[in-house]
């Protein structure tokens, strides 16, 4: 399948069905695409939450103002991103590169000097902002991989943040939700939205052609 | 090639080979990921600006503190997001919605409602920070297309925001500048970046296994 057709069709599932499971190995890749995408200077500055267990999943659907597809999704992934940048966090990351790579050059020394002499000092907001843009790229890996694995998912921004916060317990690991993605198989049969058109607006509207 | 396997071959390439152009129906195929990519109650707060004249995409590289590959890639995409959300924008994307399924029906006019009695009154900062996100997903969905099309692209983040704003004319279209995206080859001989090993946090560091 073409990843233009897997994304003509995927879409926003509203009804998953409750009694099919995603294999494990297809979860691990959509994870696995989601470590694999890019981040701002690469401090990953964010985590995946893997939730299976029916009575989390619960919770976390009345902290999503009660979205079904929060239960009926056999998992359900949440991006928690870093609340703040920390020196130790940078330092944590760049620790991670020396390791791979036998050592890190004057070069990424010094760029990540930088980073410590500018990041701790943003304020709070500014920084989970950031980190919170970088969380969606890699929600954007897994969406996509989802729909080359022709599994549903169903991208989530609408959650009283706090709620979901306390049925994780991000606060107490220095993170905050940023956006989360149930993903199962479609119950075609019971969703409203599964058969109507996909609407995007049209290319001369989306794309200013600069030249 | 398996998209798993397309992303371990991506890196943000640090070197392009001016003398490769991206064929242009690539290009298009890679827009189109962007395109199709969800967004926060469908309403798609950006564009995509497609650079390939070579004195704009000169100015550019200077508004991105002389970063190379925005000259010798052969197209840049750039994500500009709506700098706020206002009524007219939000009454503009459902009515596309509209024309596309015949209509809105009671649910959706109830949902639009609600968006117009909340964005437009909240802060711009924070409007724009959330249209940006949505540009991430949609970055992350081109940069997924690239790798999987063979194509090279750096995600950009390091510029400064007014003087791109100022080169491409976004204010006057109420736009601001999200995040970069040049496309083209890299020059692997000449790449320093290239033949260095993939980081990422280790699994077990980037996933927390719930339950």
């Amino acid at each position: 399948m073409s990843y233009l057709h897997a994304l003509n069709w995927r879409y926003a599932t509203k009804k998953m069905d409750p009694s099919k499971a995603v294999p494990t190995e297809a979860v691990e890749r959509i994870v696995e695409a989601a470590r694999m995408a890019p981040t701002s200077s690469g401090l990953q500055p964010f985590v995946v939450l893997l939730v299976t267990n029916p009575e989390v999943k619960t919770r976390l659907a009345t902290a999503c103002y009660g979205q079904q597809q929060l239960v009926d999704a056999s998992h359900v992934l949440v991006f928690a991103a870093w609340e703040t940048y920390s020196s130790e966090r940078i330092h944590a990351a760049y620790d991670v590169v020396a390791a791979e790579r036998g050592g890190l050059n004057p070069g990424l020394i010094a760029y990540r000097d930088r980073l410590l002499a500018s990041y701790p000092n943003r304020p709070a907001e500014e920084n989970f902002h950031h980190a919170a843009k970088q969380a969606y790229i890699a929600m954007g890996f897994s969406l996509m991989a989802a729909a080359l694995e022709g599994v549903d998912s169903t991208p989530m921004e609408g959650f009283d943040p706090a709620a979901v916060n306390e049925v994780l317990g991000l606060p107490a690991k220095g993170l905050r939700v940023a956006t989360i993605l149930p993903l199962g198989y479609r119950d075609a049969a019971n969703d409203w939205l599964v058969n109507l058109k996909k609407v995007r607006r049209p290319r001369k509207d989306f794309v200013i052609d600069v030249g």
